[in-house]
């Protein structure tokens, strides 16, 4: 099952699952009982379908860009966090930031939402934590990434966490198929059978002595062809339009706009 | 004024304020409009001061914990973050993670509680958006943070980030003694003058393009003496009593404890 998150005809957040190709209204908590009703849905907005309390992150998961990057192979999940405040619905503009919009990459993932509290959880019993899976784009400011050591702050600009369109609550993480493409062109083609830690291990790890609330997320690391390895390199520029997709899931599309005048002209507080 | 976020007698929470040495109940949102009547608050405990949105935090930010720990000065604040569910009420136990037990250390910080929503905040308006201040331990698994060099999962255990006891609102950032004891012996002990980014400077760094939400915490980092530089070293073990201490907020205080039998022997999900 598919299940969104939605604006619906009176502009109210809703639930929704797709069912013979059409939404039909959820009733009950998607993180707890719920029944899926025969009610369509009409949707004016699909949003983001998860407003997470934390978002995790793994960095160099996928062999191929761990050695693109030039990095050794972990030995543990690389683990880092977004600020929750990057999260970016479908289709809404990834902004390119007045402090840093040169050097702004995107990376596909699978992404992992966890269903309900939980702590300890072994790997063999990771599935019964899991609501499902969806798409995000990390995006990354390299040259603040680069600069600070510490990822936290170059991941977390505002619109930094594209997340969509969907949880897909019935399919394996095991391996499945996963690209970015940017204006049409293929930038990352691989499978989640290439991650060197697998969803049941990330779980694990992350949830070793620290408490996952329902609705947390995980980005599970990006595979081969991000911008910065490219040579030349490849970075988002105003009026691109960047797509992450992993098969059984869905299309995640955002355009790329820069930074209105405003948002540097004064402070917005 | 120092703000209190207290158990009620009802055992409801409270945000109270100290006035003549008694606490009076709060109404309102001290996130937004409140005011603090004469009606008295019983205290059944004192809890964190916020439940953050994000906590943010700044790795060496001290010039002397920076050669302790041998790192360069870093040009820019080395920001880094720490799950919002490693958050720990006064009083609370530490919990020395089965996962990771032996190399638990102490980090006295001056934390900022963000008042409101704000981004692009200039240096020299930071006030505006500064509720008040805290007292922080950014507990830290050394080993961990070693292994990982991501530091965001070393700093993120449950029970990782005491915070409190109250947000001093009239206080001035710049050159607070602080200091942590350990089992009543002075294990850090410096001034906030001795900051390498101020705080006005860090909520416009952090603020770059990037939206703090009221309630927001920022960490400003940890003086010299934490246990990891000393010789030998000095890591928390069950017992143990830790205080931090900054001067004109109040004092912190947190048992260690082991992590229970239960904790490991079966998955809390």
């Amino acid at each position: 099952m598919k299940l969104y998150r939605v604006l619906d005809g009176d502009s109210q957040v809703a639930y929704a699952a797709e069912r013979d190709g059409e939404l039909c209204r959820i009733e009950g908590d998607v993180f707890g009982a719920y029944t899926v009703t025969d009610r369509p849905v009409e949707m004016r907005k699909v949003l983001a379908p998860v407003d997470p309390p934390n978002i995790f992150a793994i960095g160099l998961n996928y062999r191929a860009h761990a050695a693109e990057t030039h990095k050794p192979l972990p030995d543990a999940p690389v683990v880092f966090a977004k600020a929750t405040t990057s999260l970016c619905h479908p289709g809404d503009p990834i902004v390119l930031p007045a402090a840093g919009p040169d050097c702004v990459d995107y990376e596909v993932e699978l992404a992992v939402v966890i269903a309900r509290r939980c702590r300890n959880v072994p790997a063999d019993r990771a599935g019964e934590v899991i609501l499902g899976y969806t798409v995000a784009n990390d995006v990354s400011a390299r040259d603040w990434q680069r600069r600070l050591g510490q990822w936290v702050r170059a991941k977390s600009f505002d619109t930094f966490c594209p997340l969509g369109p969907c949880i897909a609550t019935d399919i394996d993480p095991a391996d499945l198929p996963l690209r970015s493409v940017l204006n049409g062109k293929v930038m990352q083609d691989s499978r989640t059978s290439d991650l060197i830690f697998s969803v049941p291990e990330l779980v694990a790890f992350l949830s070793a002595d620290l408490t996952l609330e329902a609705g947390t997320v995980i980005l599970t690391g990006t595979p081969a062809g991000v911008g910065l390895a490219r040579r030349p390199q490849v970075f988002l520029r105003p009026g691109d339009t960047i797509t992450c997709i992993v098969e059984g899931i869905g299309e995640l599309t955002n355009p790329v706009i820069p930074a209105g005048q405003a948002d540097r002209a004064e402070a917005e507080c």
